[in-house]
């Protein structure tokens, strides 16, 4: 049968879990079941939330004690979309208390509605002609008030640096000084002019029912992908432009807000859950999440789940897991043990504070990543590479 | 100047709250400031974040020290709308480990750029012709596998006791057996025959870029008025909704969904932001959130702020505050004491669980609003009003 089934962390102060999971997958279903007439249950059984496992963590919380339920939720209740999905399975639910969301299954049949990234891991490889390695991605800075000189200067040191996607600030919006259209069209230029095969992601922003034209009208101009900060607007918002066949361009959805729903212990939704399945069945090609480095930091399990949600298989191509904040050339050989090939060096500041500009911190990247993919230790490579020598001396190695 | 203040709940083991705030202030705007030129710093300080007050709470959290600030963002580094607006106060912010937002103020040049409630109390008050008391809402309940047949005989006795609001679960979606045109005419067919001026708000759901089309093929088959997951979907998407002059019926804002992000202590938003504030500025119409006298309950005191945020004095028009959850007639006194006249009693339970059926609950809260709104007791009304003693004889008075 077609179904969701939720997982959720639940708490209880006398351990009554069977009680609340019952409650749970009644209440958000078909309200009532023991008191109907046989009838009635012969006609709902189809609709019925069922309780297919409860598991006592063993852990005490301020909460009470914790336990992993999992109830599925017939597909015959909801339309396909997510908003649909999330207000059954977490709609009055989430205002009831602690309890928090931590995993979703969906049945195949389900799931094959929803057609995910359009690129994955895979086509951003062949657009950016990098294959072997972990990508690198830098992020402009400080741009709130500066002109087009000025982030075309920035834009060119990146791309010089050996920088395969260089993404927006996402709390860059269109304005007068860089109005969305003139930075593509920047991009376009200074892409076409580097030798490169680089990525530059636009902020695509504005009117959630802007979006879409907004988005085919900066491909025309020749954007090569779009940053969405897809939890200021929503998943469905996201899904409708990655389903959008005029929009081929990768598509990174980046965690802004996230963390109002990610971060409590608690409550809300896990991490893995919302930066790492259902980005990629929404349709990311990218998604951006905090590293477990920098001093924005994510738990260590949560950034490894969220990378493997993002990768593993499922019907819908991978999604590119980019662990972000706090990275420097330094940080490269553990985030290659962390998050393997498959997986991008995101740097902000690790790029643009190295005493060589941006492009010297581009190479240093770049150095680094060469040196572990071939096997040697940044302490090897540097002898013979002098940004990379340069950072280690700046930033260190490791943690 | 045009600007927006955020308030922030902040936590800190050592107290260092004026490092903390200047280092938002900067890094959600300008980046860096002290080791600018002189002449960057001219060029950058109109985008400049400022910190304008720090207060210590004197609460010890597990989180270290508490403490409100107040940061002011340039609306110069922002497009005019609440996705551009959440991503600059919250966006990387909210991924900072313990932090909420509690607040926003919004200067009056940039408040005026968002329409507000189209109806609000006023228009909600002329439309069901209820003025000087409190409005009575009711919900369908467990339509879940059911038929119009069942829905039709719901809503004939809800609108028959009186219930000047009828709202669909929302869990019930587009669905074969009661497809939401189905569902649209019925309600007017039910209210039509009917001597009432009731509402009949209809879940309006299903892909993001579908609901404007929807909402107005809903109008034309008459429906009356739309209840919105905005939680599920996104602020922006409700203010579209409300800024379409030909979706001429009012917006119901559910608060599916918000509990994630507003139920954690020391994370998220405020209960009172979201689905006071913000709802009204995105032009929610009512605005349901958990009472504080149920299960499913919202602390009194956010609970209250809420209601004071959806009807303060603002350019906007206000929106109609619906405490739900918990309701039964015994609790009118208590309600309209917190909530006063300005507000919709909303019962699910309360009405259909009623010895009388939904039409004895309906009149039993009529009744029971007459009373109180006469400045009579429920136990001085009951004596002539038997589906009212009814109600009392089941469920008791106060909390």
């Amino acid at each position: 049968m077609s179904e969701v089934i939720a997982t959720y962390r639940l708490f209880d102060q006398k351990g009554a879990f069977e009680k609340k999971a019952e409650g749970i997958a009644l209440g958000l279903t078909i309200g009532s079941w023991t008191d109907l007439p046989i009838l009635e249950q012969e006609q709902l059984k189809h609709h019925k939330g069922r309780v297919l496992s409860i598991r006592k963590t063993g852990i005490e919380t301020a909460y009470g004690q914790e336990a992993d339920i999992e109830i599925a939720y017939p597909a015959a209740n909801f339309s396909a979309d997510l908003p649909a999905i999330l207000v059954t399975v977490f709609g009055k639910l989430s205002l009831d208390g602690a309890v928090r969301l931590i995993d979703l299954s969906f049945s195949e049949e389900l799931a094959s509605l929803f057609t995910g990234p359009k690129f994955g891991v895979e086509g951003i490889r062949a657009l950016t002609g990098a294959y072997n390695r972990p990508l690198l991605m830098s992020i402009f800075k400080g741009v709130i008030g500066r002109d087009l000189a000025y982030m075309e200067e920035q834009l060119k040191a990146q791309i010089a640096g050996g920088i395969d996607i260089v993404k927006d600030d996402e709390i860059l919006f269109d304005n007068p000084l860089t109005p969305f259209e003139e930075r593509v069209k920047l991009g376009r230029q200074v892409i076409e002019q580097s030798e490169a095969k680089a990525l530059y992601a636009v902020n695509l922003s504005g009117r959630t029912s802007e979006l879409k034209e907004k988005a085919r009208r900066g491909i025309e101009l020749g954007a090569s992908a779009y940053l969405f900060n897809v939890f200021a607007y929503g998943l469905d918002v996201l899904q409708e432009l990655a389903e959008d066949p005029e929009i081929h361009v990768p598509i990174m959805a980046h965690p802004a807000v996230s963390g109002a729903f990610t971060s409590a212990p608690h409550h809300g939704f896990s991490t893995e859950l919302m930066l790492g399945k259902l980005v990629r069945m929404a349709g990311a090609d990218f998604t951006l999440f905090p590293s477990p480095y920098g001093s924005v930091a994510l738990e260590r399990s949560a950034a490894l789940k969220t990378a493997e949600m993002a990768l593993e298989n499922s019907g819908h191509k991978q999604t590119f897991p980019v662990p972000s904040a706090g990275i420097h050339p330094g940080l490269v050989p553990v985030l290659y043990e962390d998050f393997g090939m498959d997986s991008i060096i995101n740097a902000g500041g690790g790029v643009h504070g190295h005493p060589s500009g941006a492009t010297g911190g581009g190479r240093a990247f770049r150095q680094a990543i060469d040196a572990v993919t071939a096997g040697r230790t940044l302490e090897q490579a540097a002898v013979k590479n002098e940004d990379l020598r340069l950072a280690l001396d700046l930033w260190g190695t490791g943690k």
